[in-house]
């Protein structure tokens, strides 16, 4: 009974029908139909005209989505616990040619206006000092905190006025959305983000991320940097068609509301034990080690979370038992 | 009726059966039981140790391979026409961090000891020119010639003389391999590659090659740079599935067999008009604009190669009677 | 009267003699005598074998000095208030090739192990994360406060357990070293330290400093950096003029003692207000807006150091009435 | 008797003279009143707005002036004699974060724009090859050859069409500007040269060259990245006393019309064995091996260039007896 990740997690049928379907001769690299769809398909999706470019995984799309944003001497304002900076292996360094993650504070793993300018103000305006070129959050959260539509505009504006692009990392875009219950675009703060990494392989897909552009040029910038990261698959269509068949029909939506539904379950049974509010498909258990080895005795699989605490992911494929076997142990200890 | 490429070509029935097989929940990255199985599969292939890691496409595997070689301040030795020189959109700039590539030249792109020395022996020992690292060739090379294994061996004694490591890049290495009627380890001079990218999207697969190190110590460093390059995929057992499907029962070198076969009935068509002598699955063939058009309107594609020839590549899923068609029209011409 | 910072402060005469001595034809870049002259000079003055680099600024002395110890996937442990991470634009970031600097804390910017530890234990050993590859702390600290020779001498054991090497940005070594009243290798931990940049700019010099390599092998990789960043300058008997005309005679302990001695006669005028102990030639003095006005009324010029301090600089030029005169004035407060 | 390079020659008494003048406490960096006459004093020398940056080196400066030109994924046309090409260590590649140099041909290591074509035409406009952004000239070339300025102009106006930049190396542009007899304006093609790279040390000079932008918004982007490399000497003010030193009397014409007559006169004497014209500081002479050895036996240092040639130099400082000795000595082989 599997609660370690939903990066792991299987691939949903239809994606495979996708994939199988698309095991036709076609132009290579991106210029095969799937491929071609997705700009109007995110454009509908999203309500505004985008850019989309796929890429294998979320690492390569964050620093794709940033390599436009921000020059080699400049810098990202990201919150300490980011992806981009805990779990990439320094690959905005790479991406980025050296450009600085600048570490700002919040609850939840969210960063706030003032956060960010608690960084970013004492930058002194000289050459001495890395000056920021851009913000990037997470929606949701890596503590599985989604950003109400309201927070992202607002961090949207304060970026606008601070001449910042921003960035939205997001690996579980589509459980913030089911979240939230409002649009794709309202998800973004209505405009304020540049470029979205929109994630798909912890939710259905197999190895297929969707980068949105709602700034015009960016793309242009990165088709070079893809193919030069050697992120241009020659048989793309294969990706095209995990994205198409995720967002055209709302498997997206339909996967992340499984996923969220599992999480609400357990979280109902971990009431005061959460060390955050359960808004995404993650749980974050405050648990002692017998605690945990009792469940795993059990026969449950989870990350520890520090020393206190557990990590409990849910995905769309978490079998409905294990969930509810889960949520009375818990309640049982 | 295609004859463009073969990185676009089907994927092999049963590279999807082994995708499938592989789709239910195991370690994420590489901690899967496929991918913990590459070590042994290849070094059995090879019939000496080696470590192997995948990843989704040709440029990233040839990047990754050069990088623990070649430092920043180093160079690499290739054919002017070399893959990495021509197609990569600047790939080893970015993966080796600005490391140089010296051009070196060779009939049908395929370097000797002899070229190799012609540009390295005039570069000074000195700070002010960039010393060569490492040495990579292409076996098939980038005009289908496949370097027999004296010709590898003696180039890995150049590389050792100098103190040179020898990078063989094998988008096209199980075709080379088919042709030469020899082993994979003969095929890469019987120990002197140092690490080889080895292809399988070309031949079969979907989206996944091998960098097969034969030097202790590499993919200890590539471990980092894949990771830190957005190339480990969380679902990494698919892209194993692919290798170990092609592998385990000499797929690849069936489906090698294949394409070259076809290779080979289109060549003995082009007599007289060929560019560099057939021996994988790429033919260039003298045929003037005219010509290319007439096979054109008979439903053929293709590349043009320059003004004065065609590029007509066979895949392993290359219709047999499109084959025999191209050959009786080029005949015919 | 001038007490913003010592680097602007005049050149030694005898460190213009040497230069103008040095102003015949002679070998460029690092071939002549006098950059010949400085692995023994070195070698001497530390009491065990090294060898050693000239370049132009302290920036290019600390990140060359870095660049062979940390590979661009790699991390450096500094303060979260060292020169590299504030006030260096990045440099590290652009020379380590997007290596990551990893933050710890610590009174008086300096470090300790158990500092250090609190940074890289929490750094989970596998390829997801930046592992740190090496240590920067910087002697006078970023505050003035002088390491003692067994708190480096425990980093270095500290260093060497994790298997991390040890760099020392000893822009102000001199006015540390004349602190401590040790030797200069005592002041690096007797061999702690694999790689010292020795600071002169601010000590008398014009455009020079020493990297200085404990190691074997480090150098020879950034004699080709030190080029690759266009630092080796074609004259460069003029940067090792000054850096012997420094060293041969004790000019750079002499000239430190009298920066040091002024320091310490203001330090005991400020007392009560000091933020940390004067132990070379920086002060960080509590002083309200009000008070900085009227010092500067006075005409010192100095830097505030946030809201409510100041920092005062000496230098061995710094005039003795003027420093008298400060200290009158600050006790007058 | 010298002639192996004017890169080691002496430093010019004024330029002495206005370093010592300079020894007074001021801003550091480039904040002194030395630093901020640049943009005016080169405005006037031009005829035109520009801002001037100062660096130690000729390296860092063609570096420096290409970073803002040429994005981590485009590529940079020059001569494959180039200065940047042959003899900086790569440091394009790193300061252009992998960058490519596209290698043009040229007698006398000089640039048309055909020959600028026959490399860019076949460039295939996709993600595949990277793609040309910028030009860099050397004037005069690195074999001592002029470009007319009607020769700049022409390729200013190709690299315009192009969307292209163009850089001019210019370490010795004295000399350039002094055998043309026109304005600097017109060595540059009358407003066709983007950045420019004057060179001062191979004339007079200690350690300072000038980047000269002559188009807004790239020095604004430099300044960050000649921090970031360690090229901005807190001291600044001695580089820009002995650039301002150099242009304000016309004192860099002056020393390059003495290194020209010096060359003129040991052009006259290897008439007939020249393999370039001699129009700058730099003369190429066919030679035998036992030629240069009787010279050298006479007293004469100077570099062999290849096998059958030697290189001679002349400077700002050479002494007119030893060029008459030589001058002689040629002659009488």
């Amino acid at each position: 009974m599997q609660f370690m990740s939903d990066n792991a997690a299987r691939v949903h049928p239809k994606v495979w029908a996708a994939m199988q379907a698309a095991d036709a001769p076609d132009s290579p690299y991106d210029g095969d139909a799937l491929s071609r769809r997705l700009d109007s398909l995110f454009a509908d999706l999203f309500g505004r005209p985008c850019t989309v470019l796929w890429t294998a995984t979320g690492t390569s799309a964050n620093c794709l989505a940033l390599a436009p944003m921000v020059p080699p001497h400049g810098g990202v304002v990201c919150h300490r616990e980011a992806h981009i900076e805990m779990d990439e292996a320094g690959a905005p360094g790479f991406y980025l040619h050296g450009a600085k993650l600048m570490l700002a504070e919040g609850e939840g793993a969210k960063l706030t206006p003032s956060a960010i300018a608690a960084v970013i103000d004492p930058i002194r305006n000289d050459v001495h000092q890395v000056q920021p070129h851009a913000i990037s959050i997470t929606q949701a959260s890596e503590y599985g905190c989604a950003y109400r539509p309201a927070e992202v505009a607002a961090i949207g504006r304060f970026a606008h006025e601070r001449g910042l692009r921003l960035h939205m990392d997001g690996a579980r875009f589509a459980n913030a959305v089911s979240f939230l219950g409002c649009t794709p675009d309202e998800a973004c703060g209505s405009g304020a983000v540049h470029a979205l990494s929109f994630g798909f392989v912890k939710n259905g897909g197999m190895g297929a991320e969707a980068i949105v552009f709602f700034e015009d040029g960016l793309a242009d910038v990165v088709r070079y940097r893809r193919k030069r990261a050697g992120h241009l698959q020659s048989k793309g269509r294969f990706l095209a068609a995990q994205i198409v068949a995720m967002v055209e029909d709302g498997l997206w939506l339909d996967n992340a509301r499984a996923a969220n539904a599992a999480a609400q379950e357990l979280g109902a049974a971990c009431a005061g034990r959460l060390l955050h509010p359960v808004e995404a498909n993650e749980l974050f258990v405050r648990m002692t080690a017998a605690e945990r080895e009792a469940l795993r005795a059990q026969g449950f699989s989870f990350y520890d979370w520090g020393d206190d605490a557990a990590r409990l992911v849910t995905s769309w494929s978490s079998d409905a038992a294990h969930v509810s076997a889960l949520a009375r142990a818990v309640a049982a200890l």
